[in-house]
């Protein structure tokens, strides 16, 4: 328990560090730049949140050390995406972003964070080896992922 | 340099756990899939590359911790493309791979390897916070970029 705190506390602090060096000032030249990484952000993220959750799932047999690099991947990923959100990306590329994503900035900011903490638990998890913990976990954070997702993504 | 090394070597050695984590074995579903993946991955690979490149080109000011995190992400991203070139892959999605990736593969896997680790040293050097060695670093990673690129990538 001391030790998944421990790595809780120091990913958290990664995540805080990140989340103030990517303002969400315009870092794209066009915004189907910023779409376009957004959405590949997104892709790398499910694709390793997707193998935790064949592992959750009993699909594939569980792996500590997989387990925990795909957390890894999942906790980089998850602090990238909303830099990409700036201003003026509502529109271009093939976006499926909904308007509330800038009329409602506030709340699409709580539900980013809300995710990232969350993954931050799954990766402490992830990383303590327990199978248990890692299955409340990533069923938290897919909670988190869905109740976004509905709220500012269509269909 | 002490301080370089050591990081180095952590770099190193963490790059080499996810090399054998994530062995070229099928984990995507469609060959649609594992080119979607491999894509994203390029796609937040050079826009954090990019931003150190504008950097080193004073088109922006250097600032450290921005930097070394972009670095960061640019180190987790290097090593997660190969294991979504697998059998199969060559066609489907928009690929511009080149068949010799699969003719190669041989070829393909050391120009892979060395860009691991031009991206270590890239990651070190941007860690240390010596905005030269940061230049020198990101120079030697670039010609490895482009060598892969020129030779099995499509125009």
């Amino acid at each position: 328990m001391k030790r998944l705190l421990s790595s809780l506390i120091v990913s958290a602090a990664a995540l805080a560090g990140l989340a103030v060096a990517l303002p969400a000032a315009a870092q794209f030249a066009k915004p189907e730049d910023a779409i376009k990484y957004r959405q590949s952000v997104m892709t790398v993220l499910g694709t390793h949140f997707g193998r935790i959750g064949a592992v959750v799932q009993g699909k594939v047999p569980y792996d500590a050390k997989t387990t925990a690099d795909n957390a890894s991947v999942v906790l980089a990923m998850s602090t990238l995406p909303f830099s990409a959100f700036g201003q003026g990306t509502d529109k271009g590329g093939n976006t499926k972003a909904k308007s509330e994503i800038w009329t409602e900035a506030d709340k699409f900011q709580a539900a980013a964070k809300d995710m990232q903490g969350q993954i931050v638990k799954l990766d402490a998890a992830a990383k303590s080896g327990n199978l248990d913990a890692i299955k409340t976990a990533f069923g938290d954070a897919g909670k988190a992922c869905k109740a976004c997702h509905d709220t500012y993504r269509e269909k």
